[in-house]
């Protein structure tokens, strides 16, 4: 093998979701990464993948590894890695919501979770992600964090109690407030507006928390308590728009008028 | 007068609060609105302005002006103008939720509605800023582009019933997810993160909206229904944080699943 090989670390990647076509497509540009190969039970979104890595449907033709990435289903992590009978290397999931100690292998343990909303469609520039790194042996640590450094600046050592609370904190920064916008979207279609309209709004409502914290950037009507246009605005929504709008309504009001 | 002074468009600027803050500072540097003088009954946010804005607190001093900008508070928009006696020029409004017809003076009447989040901490760069205008009369409408257009390349023509959709559409767009970032970072408080960790997440939610829609863009647990994700969140959360994620998540499963 090549010096250089060596030096790299070598990793195993499993899953072809929209997490692992990222991962790939990062190791692949990455010059301490050896992506060695990769593992699909049905060669799922083949095409998001670069051929020159070899891909895999059975557990048995895993080859050795540094670091094994389970980059699979929540619900998939314990039976998958109950499966892996070898002893050596590293097996880390990816997920923000499944404790470390979920991995059912007989090899060490750890986690890699990358704090992003993952769409294949979108090429993700890993270099700004922040990683929550978590090893169950101290001396793998140093090694997971080689690797997550190799993508991102950002590397984070947090356990799996508090990693499920940056899990629910990333689903309201970014699921909820994206539903926002999807709402909003709606609004604007049933009322024969473009999306447009709103894109300045949008952007500028996250520039802003650059600079200040979201109570200081709060504003509108629940901010003000301006019961007028609040009861004009339930009166023209209907369903969920309306119970949404209500309930955040006076979540804002009673943490901007105590 | 000046022959610049002559074709420039005069205006008189009602109000001290955010909107009037910077639409102040943005009139002070274009060359195609002169800012005769503004009016504050108490002379609030004074050093929010340019001392060289002549500034009154008596309405029977108002100068003769070719547009009354009223950037005042909603409630407070029929009785200011039921107090202009004069007849010439156009009174404009500046809500996004309040219909034309609310204003009560006996000159033209028209809406100059800028569809952003305005706090005075932050310098508004208008040009991206969609404007919305309404005028009651048809020759009035060039005079008010002109203006809008002084300030931003985005103007609009839309009437007192769409403007008041297109607001609940920006009050989800922007009050409702930016407290979802508010929530998002009370969580990170609690648990002793840097609300830092999340800034990339944010920061990519709404670039994605540049080149997706929100319902292509959206991610999570609820999105794929992931009830045991879901559930593990809900017994985490107490208090309205556990009604707004239940009551959003519950909509984004609809939404998606069906």
């Amino acid at each position: 093998m090549f010096a250089y090989l060596r030096d790299m670390i070598n990793v195993v990647l499993i899953g072809s979701g929209n997490l692992a076509v990222q991962l790939a497509n990062a190791f692949t540009q990455s010059k301490k990464v050896n992506l060695l190969q990769r593992y699909s039970r049905k060669n799922t979104n083949a095409t998001y993948f670069s051929d020159k890595i070899p891909v895999t449907d059975t557990i048995s033709e895993l080859q050795e590894a540094d670091i094994y990435i389970l980059a699979i289903s929540d619900s998939a992590i314990s039976e998958f890695s109950k499966q892996l009978a070898f002893k050596k290397g590293l097996v880390v999931h990816t997920s923000g919501s499944i404790a470390m100690n979920a991995l059912l292998c007989q090899t060490n343990k750890g986690v890699f979770y990358p704090l992003q909303s993952f769409s294949k469609e979108l090429k993700i520039d890993f270099e700004k992600i922040p990683f929550a790194l978590e090893t169950e042996k101290k001396e793998d640590f140093a090694t997971l964090e080689t690797l997550a450094k190799a993508l991102s600046k950002h590397t984070y050592s947090i356990d799996s109690q508090q990693r499920t609370k940056l899990h629910i904190a990333a689903v309201f920064a970014n699921n909820f407030s994206n539903y926002m916008f999807k709402i909003a979207k709606d609004i604007c279609d049933e009322h024969h507006f473009s999306f447009e309209i709103l894109q300045p709004i949008i952007q500028e409502t996250t520039k802003k928390l650059e600079t200040m914290s979201p109570l200081d950037a709060q504003t509108g009507p629940a901010k003000r308590n301006d019961q007028i246009v609040i009861k004009n605005h339930l009166q023209q929504l209907q369903g969920e728009q309306k119970e949404i709008y209500k309930l955040v309504s006076d979540s804002i009001i009673k943490t901007c008028n105590q």
